[in-house]
């Protein structure tokens, strides 16, 4: 297997182009925003509480230091709001803390900021004040019932919180070099590669994510016991008896299979079909294909190839959005994409970008940064507002705001951005994402530096110098200079909208989708990706969009809007041959709106009234930008 | 206020017609079959546990009664299994047993039953035999603690049964003439009407149907106490402060709606929109709609009048099915009514048509009975097997069996009836139903006897006899033979879906939908309604239907079956302009299948390749009869 190797953050400057606009929005408004937030500083939006249970945990163990018994509270919730000294808030409610640091630390590598630094560090001290003598750290046992720690394993996420710290405890040692957090981080994961080994709990995380942490801390250390414990979480998973069964004394009989919510039905080898809740899935699926490529396991990797191509190929939304329903937060069945009832939830495209990337890393095929585009320009930016300051949770396809209210089974929709959610995932996951954008877009194997995604950027490798300008998203133009120290091999993602690329290298070797350049001088490779208005359409499997379609342009995804287009959406049909025009951002075309003079609920058909209509289309993710109104990707066609 | 006079089932006979056929298969099938699940005696099937109930309310009275203290259990759920000696099954069990009488009794009055009547009988000892020295009967609270009584009206049916009682008692002593289950009812309602009258509990029901049943109980006997007390209950229910806050110590802030799912979130006068689970709705508009009449109340028949359309225009499916959601069973909003996850009740359906014929008789207008036969024909006549065995509780009108396992959102769907339910609302509503079908196929005012539904039969009035035979489903052909005692009015329903009617004798007088002939002497008049195959469509504010239609003939609205269609019905489309051919039953047409050689989810539009296919369609009513398959109403059309 080839392998990867590891890109430094520090190595990749973002230049004047679409996502150094982003992240400048990430730096300047998310970032101070959610550590607003964290503090309950924010009006009008739920308080996280999350650093208040920091500062409890702390005064707990300094208490029972000193000997003074502190009293114990139940542990037995998903979510605590009642007693006056206990923990406060989600179970998860420390990664929202650990989140907002592995942002920052991005952030800091792309722009040194010595406020951000020191409130960031003010954050480290914080939570290590919170750590227990053998490293643990979790503010709802530690203030509740330090005795009741990994008791339920299934529900309550000490081990999804370890993740979370262990990813942002790698993110600031690479900002900083300092050694604060990852140490705290390491005591933790030595405590649970004691306590879950041969002999130990024989339990692994409801919510996958310790095992991308300790792959991540095997990483930044290379202590094997971390590579060994999660392959051992990854391995253990899902076999039987059912360790969810163990731990609450039931008993799953044999041919039933449950805890699909938890990705625990089946032992990982044996999955062949994405299901349960999709944040989980995918985080979880990141792991496997990176303990893949480091344990060079094609079985695994057989498995996680099976995986993305399950969800890609019959379980994505067009806008990179996975997971069908609220029930559960999760996947469904092939083809099953309701528009209006999408959960299609911000952090799993999130994850999905990162499950792609260690697919990238570890198979070399353009299909894995094609999806993960996909998720990045549409669902995931959907996901924050315009100026940074309002977020979605869950990214329907088709909205009517007055529905919303009279309809239980779209509880989980917002017809606007949120402050802040009370349940805060999708927020600093953005943030993270963003601020550690540059890692995606270049990957490395032994003689190729791959590009995958195309932001104006100055990159430094071992053995050349890249730079990146031109206007990908616009004109579909892009220059890319190399500065070889000796001579390297060059892959370009070829975008898989792009039906007619050009190179000003002829006839490049192409490979899974990748142009190869071999470059021995300093040279500069123009690319043309010519991005052209697409009126697409679904498998007609899926039931909701047939006889309609979408309207993409490269990488983005297009919707209507009430504000544009008046509303019912619904009985706007595109023309048959429509005539497109684009201006540098929004589309027009003709198209009609059916009218119907009878108030009847039924009635015999007659030939359908239209009339002529100038639709708008705007990239999704632009959408819920001006107020509540009616939104749809879809659009009838023929 | 013209006002309707009583119509006895006694004196309408049905012979040899489609209503014949079921009343017969519901005689042999459902109400022995029924019986037996009474019983527990179903292999496969829930045990009811219904008439256990009653055994053990007798035997605690008794023990009571002579000096033995029974024990308490609780009376805090919806749902009793666990206590040995306590009551089992819903709160309402015990309405299915008064279900069956009411039903059975129907049918002893169509056919005398020797074998029936003594069962009756023998069940309502059993109910007699737990009735509480002051007239109460409910076997949860009877059983298991009778101090409770009244303590949740909100939540536990002690007045729904009774109305259930009520109505079975009307109906025993209609079919017999004895009053045994009357007496019990009537003392039950004595005790309701002195308990809930001015200074008593100022309660009503959290699922109406105790208001009709006093209103039929007052039909029966004239006792002006039940009067006052269905009105009480009906002008109290939805006021402020809410009883349903103050039965629990809550305090509704004002503004803030509740309680709309128990249909008491509003004044009922102030009641604009259909709302709320859709059984308890309907129920309670039944009971307005006759108290309107009964007190000339105009105000509330206003009331209900703009309850009824605001279903018939907008809240209805092209099935009768009412209820858009299994969230409540309830009612959502105007225009949404998707078809694969629909809840439409059979109960729902039933109540309308109780609803239907309570407005016919105070409006005489053709419209609800247009509407009731929508209900009859298809979703409540759906709800029943072809060979009465098996039973929907919900109807949908698309289903994808496939698909059910993996879909919460369709946990209430089944592909196939099944034989019984534990909550079986449903069954013993469609028996009570079809065996007394005889008194919603005339109304008689003053001056005319209106002929609602057009079931081959013999009927006898007080000035007329009346005989009808004829072929209204198939060729829509009838022939009305009247005999007048003296001069007499008929007034026939002309079916909405008759555009092109002819009578033998010419020019009737036509009013809100009626046709009326003045009648001197013994007469025939035929009838010809020539039902069409017709194309129909849906309101474009139907979102998920637009650009689809549905193929309806006379009364039946019918689908396609994957039995007869192959599976991905949703690929199928209607030619455009159709050549249908009609069996006497099924509908053939020529139409189109899509067909996709990709196997991408998403990929650039080309024209669609259709083969051509020949469709079948069935009447939707017989769906679900020949195991699970896919079916759908709508299908692609233009």
């Amino acid at each position: 297997m080839e392998n990867a190797k590891v890109i430094n953050l520090k190595d990749i400057k973002f230049e004047n182009g679409f996502w150094k606009e982003m992240q400048e929005l990430v730096r300047n408004e998310v970032i101070p925003y959610q550590s607003k937030a964290l503090d309950d500083g924010i009006d009008g939006a739920e308080p996280s509480r999350c650093k208040e249970n920091f500062r409890k945990a702390a005064k707990a163990l300094r208490l029972r230091k000193s000997g003074v018994k502190t009293p114990v509270y139940p542990t037995d919730k998903w979510h605590y709001t009642e007693e006056a000294g206990a923990f406060k808030g989600w179970v998860f409610q420390d990664s929202d803390l650990y989140k907002w640091i592995e942002a920052a630390s991005y952030s800091l590598i792309n722009h040194r900021d010595l406020k951000l630094e020191k409130a960031v560090d003010g954050a480290i001290e914080l939570i290590c004040s919170a750590a227990e003598d053998d490293g643990y750290i979790d503010t709802l046992y530690t203030i509740n019932n330090p005795a009741a720690r990994f008791e339920n394993l299934r529900d309550f996420h000490e081990l999804y919180c370890f993740g979370h710290l262990a990813e942002a405890a790698c993110a600031h040692y690479s900002a900083t070099g300092k050694k604060t957090l990852l140490s705290a981080a390491a005591r933790f994961a030595d405590l649970i590669c004691k306590e879950f080994g041969e002999g130990g709990i024989q339990g692994y995380g409801g919510h996958p994510i310790a095992e991308e942490g300790l792959l991540k801390l095997y990483g930044k250390t290379g202590k094997r016991d971390y590579l060994d414990t999660a392959r051992l979480f990854i391995n253990r998973r899902g076999t039987r008896p059912y360790y969810f069964d163990l731990e609450r004394g039931e008993t799953t009989p044999k041919g039933e299979i449950k805890y699909t919510y938890n990705q625990a039905h089946l032992p990982v080898r044996e999955q062949k079909e994405a299901a349960g809740h999709a944040v989980r899935a995918v985080y979880l699926y990141t792991a496997m294909a990176h303990l893949a490529r480091i344990d060079d396991d094609s079985e695994l990797l057989n498995t996680c190839k099976a995986l993305f191509d399950d969800i890609t190929d019959k379980k994505m939304y067009i806008t990179g959005g996975i997971g069908s329903t609220k029930e559960g937060e999760a996947f469904t069945y092939a083809y099953d994409l309701p528009n209006g009832t999408a959960y299609a939830e911000t952090c799993a495209s999130v994850g999905m970008i990162f499950f792609a990337r260690r697919m990238a890393q570890a198979d070399f095929d353009s299909k894995y940064f094609n999806t993960a585009e996909k998720c990045l320009y549409n669902c995931v930016l959907a996901g924050m507002a315009e100026d940074g300051k309002s977020f979605f949770y869950t990214n329907p396809l088709e909205i009517d705001p007055k529905t919303l209210a009279a309809d239980e089974r779209k509880s989980h929709i917002k017809a606007v951005r949120q402050k802040w959610f009370d349940c805060a995932c999708c927020p600093p996951n953005i943030a993270r994402l963003i601020s550690d954008l540059g890692e995606y877009c270049f990957m490395e194997n032994d003689d190729t530096i791959f590009i995958n995604l195309y932001e104006n950027c100055k990159a430094k490798f071992d053995n050349a110098e890249i730079e990146i300008n031109g206007d990908y998203t616009g004109s579909g133009k892009i220059s890319v200079k190399i500065k070889p120290a000796e001579p390297v091999k060059i892959a370009f993602r070829i975008p898989d909208w792009s039906d007619n690329y050009i190179f000003s290298v002829k006839n490049p070797f192409v490979k899974k989708g990748y142009a190869y350049f071999e470059i021995n001088e300093e040279q500069t490779i123009e690319a043309d990706f010519s991005p052209r208005i697409k009126i697409m359409r679904c498998n007609p499997k899926v039931r909701e969009n047939i006889g309609k379609v979408a309207v993409t342009r490269g990488p983005f995804v297009y919707c209507l809007e009430e504000k544009d287009n008046l509303s019912n959406l619904h009985m706007l049909r595109l023309a048959e041959h429509p005539k497109f025009s684009f201006d540098g951002e929004n589309i027009f075309a003709n198209g009609y709106r059916e009218y119907f003079s009878s108030t009847a609920l039924y009635s015999e058909y007659r030939p359908v009234k239209e009339k002529l209509v100038h639709l708008k289309f705007i990239p999704y993710y632009k959408w819920a930008n001006r107020g509540e109104n009616e939104m749809a990707v879809y659009i009838r066609y023929r």
